[in-house]
């Protein structure tokens, strides 16, 4: 799988009209209008008011079984019925990164369940995960949701669901923002 | 361990000069006379002919156990008898990346021993690893080696070693730069 490198571009344009910004953990992101999502490149138009990069890249916890489930119930990503999105950014502490490999593993899904979650509620909430840490953004994960008006409770349960987890002990800063179209 | 950004530029200036560049898979680089290299920056020197990026960051398949093992021999680079280097640039195949987590583990350790071959060579070796996938860069990874002219021998028998693993049967370009201050 080639890198797609994405922009998210919160200012007066774009396709996604947000309908609420709010910070879970640490610091929130400035108030803006819409969102823009650009796909392909690395370098956020001028006019926006802030900007985040990410990577759509390898999967770096999902052993082959788990792709194949994952793969098995994901939707594409522009289905005409999912109008609403959230676009939710995640920082993780450094004690988190200092793990190796395998305990984080152990952490994200043997302890938290991470991926099982994400399954329960597929094909309703579709998802895409950017990575950005190495990019020295602000943010470690851009990580992006469609929807049906219809599944925004299910979306809200699978937030909450994650939020309970032993792997959100190291989140220390999230931020959620609310969409339509 | 927060990300570390390098880069490694190559052109007329740096303290490291360049005894030899040599494509060992695929296409190699331009012919430089001297390395440099520079810590905490993202952005290349206008002067140089080539500039390569990379992050030091966190580990990506070594297990807690391996770490421990790694750091216990691990010597800190700019060991003044260490006046050898070795840049080797390398790019895996999209179908290395296309494997999930644990298939590419198997491969690199299971099967072809990486982190064991590695030890192998330690404290005589010292590596430092640079990741370059996110960010769109001509590699996925800049691997770093500094060594005593008298184990230039091992550091020879290290990659010969690596080269000869299956997990080198997905590395679709590779480039070694020899240097030394």
């Amino acid at each position: 799988m080639p890198i797609l490198p994405v922009i998210f571009a919160g200012g007066d344009e774009g396709a996604w009209r947000v309908r609420s910004i709010a910070a879970v953990v640490g610091s929130s992101l400035p108030a803006v209008e819409r969102l823009a999502i650009f796909e392909g490149v690395r370098v956020a138009p001028a006019a926006a008011t802030w900007a985040l990069a990410g990577v759509v890249g390898h999967e770096r916890y999902v052993g082959a079984r788990e792709h194949n489930e994952l793969a098995a119930c994901s939707p594409s990503l522009g289905r005409p019925a999912a109008t609403r999105a959230a676009l939710i950014t995640i920082r993780k502490s450094e004690a988190w990164w200092a793990l190796a490999q395998d305990e984080r593993r152990e952490i994200l899904e043997e302890q938290s369940g991470h991926i099982a979650i994400g399954l329960k509620y597929l094909p309703a909430v579709a998802r895409r995960l950017h990575h950005c840490r190495d990019l020295g953004e602000p943010f470690d994960f851009l990580t992006w949701f469609e929807f049906a008006p219809e599944d925004a409770e299910g979306f809200g349960e699978l937030v909450a669901m994650l939020r309970a987890t032993e792997e959100w002990d190291f989140v220390d800063r999230e931020v959620e923002i609310g969409l339509e179209r």
